[in-house]
């Protein structure tokens, strides 16, 4: 098996680990900075490798509509084509296919929707979206699955039997001679027992790596927490476990806290082109009246392209005159800043018992006051 | 004298120099990147140095209208607030009052406009413009002059006289106190008797550097290169001299053939945020759809960041997906095309006799038919 992953340290439910893939390995806890259509929004690759990033995700639904997962394969995969040449995750097109395309019609064999670039006409079903992954070349990709809203009973029964169903599909339409490896999406919203139905259907398949999906879609903050802490348990303790679309800083915490080993999200590049930054004590608006004329950088302790360089007057300047370079000293700070913590939180871990409790509780106690 | 020209060898009318500056040193002919509002657009200073930039030109009318002269000054200097720690040179903002504010008066004193950005009324004179200049603090700072359409002689006669008295109130202004060096425009559009008017008048004055405004404003290339055969010569060969707002690749050797230094021009950048890209065969729009499945970099003999790493179709997926990634890596590519046109002028004059002429013959050849 090409991805394999090894526990270095447990805290109670959290884990310290590597995940080994072709191109490399992956420290756990992990953020996944966001690459949609092949690029992180605004940052190149060798301002994400001296940030520290190591997985980078890409997006099935993006990349197969525009320039299409063929051209991606003739161009020699995903990883030359953008010229990322560390892990890769694609997902699988599903969440995208719910939330983004005017969709015409789900069935129990997959969906057909419209482009929501050029209004034309589409399918993903499981052996497609398993097949454009192929073609993409990613060194981790996903189960192609149904995200319903949360907190609807009926409607999350039913995309657990589906996404099961597709799960199996995705599987065999996988197979076992190639180096990428397929993750499972456990779905449920926030009930359990839905939750617990997933899980069976998915480890009877033995994916090497299992998501936790359908989370921060629109339930409270408390729900993700409480749905965690029942939901990742039924994971196997020898697999990675990721939770798909988290990012906001308190979140992981609270998800590496509850044994979350991986993490994606847009937040910190779409905030970032708002003129947002993360910082210990919260989120600021750079573009607020206050940082006019202050010389200091947006975290003295940061070691970051822009707060190594830049003042708060500067970047406040370049966000007033529209300017693009805001966007990238802004995305890159973000970004740093999930993977500074996502280092304390492994950090933590490792540096054993009550430590991580601490860690993750003194910074909330900053964080959240901000 | 803080900024002095030195000629390090001359080929008929052209000169290989080098301008010393408080911030080091410039190697001439040179090309200058543009950074409107104190940031190259979508450019690191870090990039612009690893192409081999070293003076960069600002606006002073748009600084002066955001973030403000004084806001700048407080921060430390325009080289502190974004960060380039080579030589800058500020415009005196005449130009752009003529080409982008709503002009309400212009008279002997100066010219009272309203901002384009806010409506706001403002008032550049001589005096203010060179003031606004020390706070930004460039090493090069230019008097304020009156820039008319080039080719109506009455208009052009009076803009020179009024750019003559503005530049003797700009070097009263500037003083001697100063290790910034105030450089003398020459106007007088396509007229030789009008510029020897201009260059008399200035001369009087001595500045340690000269620039030929009011061309690539509407003439033609033809009109552009006469006037320069002409008027050139009309200026000192111990100081350097400044062809303002020039940049097309064939308009830098034209200028190089008849004894400029130094050249700066948006068009780079510019074009790059449009998707269009200088190469020796001439500009390509790398949205077309013929680089789709173009593995090759744009330019295989160009070490630029871009073309070392990126291949056309990863570009142009860029441009169609409209992705930020697009215009850093143009502006990037184009800003090193017209560095490396500019050393390997410089090499030519070093080179010795006809080597010059015969660079700019091969490159006009080839580029022109592209």
């Amino acid at each position: 098996m090409s991805v394999y992953f090894e526990t270095v340290k447990t805290q109670n439910n959290a884990r310290a680990g590597v995940i080994h893939t072709p191109h490399g390995d992956i420290l756990t806890p992990v953020f996944a900075p966001v690459g949609t259509q092949a690029t992180v929004k605004a940052v190149l690759p060798r301002d994400l490798r001296e940030i520290g990033a190591s997985l980078v995700l890409s997006n099935t639904y993006h990349l197969f509509l525009r320039p299409g997962s063929d051209l991606v394969a003739e161009m020699g995969g995903l990883h030359r084509f953008m010229r990322w040449d560390q892990p890769i995750l694609t997902d699988s097109g599903g969440f995208q296919v719910f939330s983004l395309a005017k969709i015409n019609r789900i069935d129990d064999d997959g969906v057909t929707f419209r482009s929501h670039i050029d209004g034309s006409a589409r399918r993903l079903t499981p052996e497609i979206a398993t097949g454009i992954q192929h073609q993409l070349g990613a060194d981790i990709i996903m189960c192609f699955d149904q995200c319903p809203p949360p907190t609807d009973y009926a409607t999350a029964a039913a995309a657990v039997d589906r996404t099961s169903a597709w799960a199996a599909r995705c599987h065999q339409a996988h197979g076992t001679d190639t180096a990428q490896a397929l993750f499972g999406i456990q779905q449920g919203g926030v009930f359990e027992e839905l939750r617990a139905r997933s899980s069976d259907a998915l480890l009877k398949l033995d994916f090497p790596g299992y998501a936790v999906g359908g989370l921060a879609v629109g339930e409270s903050k408390p729900q993700m927490y409480a749905t965690l802490e029942s939901c990742v348990p039924m994971l196997p303790a020898d697999k990675p476990r990721y939770l798909m679309g988290v990012g906001a800083p308190d979140d992981l915490a609270q998800g590496v806290l509850r044994g979350i080993d991986m993490f994606d999200c847009v937040l910190p590049t779409r905030i970032a082109r708002h003129g947002a930054v993360f910082t210990f004590d919260g989120t600021l608006n750079m573009g607020n009246l206050a940082h006019a004329r202050d010389e200091s950088p947006i975290d003295p302790t940061c070691d970051c392209l822009c707060c190594q360089n830049f003042s708060r007057a500067y970047i406040r300047h370049l966000i007033k005159a529209r300017e693009l370079l805001a966007h990238t000293l802004l995305s890159i700070h973000n970004l740093r800043f999930l993977i500074r913590h996502m280092e304390a939180l492994r950090a933590a871990i490792l540096a054993g018992d009550g430590q991580l409790q601490a860690y993750v509780d003194s910074f909330l106690l900053r964080y959240l006051r901000g």
